[in-house]
């Protein structure tokens, strides 16, 4: 697969919450590459609470990992 | 996105938690932010014990974030 | 919502644990603040394995919490 | 409720599993105190794969608070 | 039960990851120790992709303790 | 099982995070070995949304452990 992650590090708290969204969606990707396919499947559970709340668990393991990797954006 | 997220400082532990609470929202509302969608879902999974009890878990793994980025609320 | 958490620290490691089911239930409460629900629901998933097993998985999470706050309640 | 856990640490890693076993154990007993239900929803889940699973998870995420809390066994 | 956990040492990171799977499967059978009944119900989750993602879930937890415990298999 | 995972040391994120998919699919791998199985399972969760953002959810597990095993990719 192409480069799409090039460092942990972002900038702000909100920045990193992103990037954790964007690591959520590539474990995805990685099993199912096909855009299309993929797609309908958001279309299908943004509008499925329960799979809404799961797909937030794995931004909220994700975010996790990338507020360590920026020492939670403290200057200490 | 707009600004939504300063920092993950608190005050308090109480308010961490709440701060939780928001990013688990969040972590939602990044995936379908049609707000009218969004508040049929949630009065959907409001009355529905399993969802409530997943949607808590979201909220007790940024928790595990937020308080470790603030060292627990201890002045040590 | 008015005061409910204090601090994270306890005396003992059962007082630990008993926090971190506060914190599973008020993470339930504050998707749903309605007290006759929310009891109605508790009365569901009592009775149901799978539900009992999930609010235990949650207060877990919370244990981690509240465990290393504490620093696992060893005198070191 | 009594007195059950006394503190975090174990002799060996093997003991510490099984605290971890019972600390999942008692995350369902504080919201369904009924020994009687209990045992039928421990008898019911005992040949359901889906549930067996699930509960080792739960098991799996007390372990990580009880191995920390015991420097995971080693003597450094 | 018999003793079955001596250490969470392991030479490299692949027997710790198959010590991860070892503890995921002990996680059951403390619940249901009748091997006749977990092999039937391992031969029913073998052939389930929703129940082997969830297995691979527990061995992905207890990793994470096993790994730390050998420090990431480092020398330093 | 042959050797497949020599460490957890990787050069950049990205590869980290490819890793952590690896590492996920084992942990699949040893519960079913037959990969005629696998590759129909694989096929059969890849349309499906919930499961793919289960799945997801092991890598994001399996991405802690090896973002934290190469210190986040930072060079201090």
């Amino acid at each position: 697969m192409d480069n799409w992650l090039e460092s942990l590090k972002t900038n702000t708290a909100q920045e990193g919450f992103e990037l954790a969204i964007k690591l959520s969606r590539m474990g995805v990707k990685y099993t199912q590459p096909d855009m299309d396919v993929l797609k309908a499947g958001r279309k299908q559970y943004a509008d499925d609470p329960a799979l809404l709340i799961n797909s937030s668990q794995v931004v909220a393991i994700h975010f996790q990992t990338v507020a360590k990797a920026n020492n939670y954006w403290t200057s200490d």
